[in-house]
């Protein structure tokens, strides 16, 4: 891990679910932060990063790990929409907090969080400590004992 | 095995995906067919029935075994349009042909062949012999071992 | 497969376990055999060959198939003496017929049934016919599908 | 986690693989240690217990966490030898130190570390901290990210 990580910059969402109010990162400081980006129609999303963060949902004490899914599509935008969205959470019994990313200015663009962020891709995973900094960036399926350890050392 | 089994229904599909033409059961009499029901949204259709229908068509020879997908909506249809079918079925890299199930005259109703061959939800599996024949309906997760000896029979 | 598959020879035993009396591939004649080699301390076939010649014994009627593993030890032979075996059996819950491979007349050679078959190692699986021919010799893991439409086919 | 842990007693081992010299828990002070019981024969081990041990040895620095496996011959004491261990630890590339619990004065009995310890079977897995106090103590199969977190707060 870096010396002096940055902080992680605010999210942008357009739209919540799983939750009864919209959600900052500001307002979560104090806690470590697991944010989780995936698209419903990614299959490395469906079979991996998904399911895993279901189990970060589930083994840790929502007072010290804040798991949020967002939904960042940068591909088919007339498929992936909130309403599908809404449907794929109830099908796959997603429990926790899933913000949709703000779409971009443009149509078809990279929607903003994503842009904010640099994610490369779905999933990733981001790992912010209870300081609002930036501890891990991961693209793609990642291990379970690995993520563990990570989240170990931001909550030990 | 029933010993007359009876044959099988006609398929009503308003719109076909990977095949230059539409396909009617009629068409393929001669080989036997795999036909499978999903719904993109549906869990157990995502990680266990489209990978096994896809490990079919990867083993068998198309002149001897056909594959049939068919999208039979019968929830959620605002998600899991034609649209949406699409792709899903790119980003999954299905390649065996998939019809979409004739929706119901009724908004929101049971697609037709899905009533016609009384499927009790998704995935469903049904095998169809080379006279057409319904020689087995299967619902939920099944076992590739029993679904190749199944397969192996019709075929031998 | 091969247009006149050759009869296969028959084992060569020096001990059985999970079955009464001594078993014969002459004897089985009018069944289809799935003869499964393997070795105890062998990864391949602790977590594959012999998980899916238990699932074969499981799925098939005995009338109709023969599960028969064959312990051919030509490595590590002070290790994978039939006192572990017995006790291997056990953990496992191997509930098919298991013979020993007859030893080498040298110290820590091939056993005589593996020299006779040509196994390259463990596992392999072979497919004897109703007839006793040889129709399938493979080594390494397999895939389920393939095997249960194999055996799909010789019992069609 | 308890208040004030009890010191982890010290091992008792007859025997050590894959370590040019004898190990002892005093000497690991200042490392984490997962200390790993199992049995070769031990089904549970063999799929779960002992990969998960491989993937901590190959995930987290030697500097940091000392990964150590104890064969504890509790059942079939015939099969699973010091000779059958080594050719196991062998065929199945494991590369982290192994010792063999010191046998029970009674022939056939529980052996001394395993009495110590009061381990319940195998596989269990014991987590010490840097000061050599008892962290955790698991029977049976165990979550990656759970036991990724416990190490990651024993070393953050």
């Amino acid at each position: 891990m870096a010396r002096t990580p940055p902080l992680a910059p605010e999210w942008q969402v357009s739209q919540w679910f799983n939750t009864p109010q919209s959600l900052t990162l500001a307002g979560l400081r104090g806690k470590v932060v697991a944010l989780h980006t995936f698209q419903i129609l990614c299959p490395g999303c469906v079979s991996h990063g998904l399911p895993q963060a279901q189990r970060l949902h589930q083994l840790f004490d929502e007072k010290e790990l804040a798991v949020i899914g967002l939904h960042t599509v940068f591909e088919h935008h007339e498929a992936m929409t909130p309403v599908a969205l809404k449907a794929f959470l109830h099908e796959y019994r997603i429990a926790f907090p899933v913000g949709v990313d703000q779409p971009s200015e443009v149509s078809g663009g990279i929607p903003r969080t994503m842009r904010l962020y640099g994610f490369r891709g779905t999933p990733s995973l981001v790992l912010i400590d209870r300081e609002g900094r930036l501890r891990h960036h991961g693209f793609g399926p990642e291990d379970d004992l690995s993520i563990g350890a990570m989240i170990g050392r931001l909550l030990g």
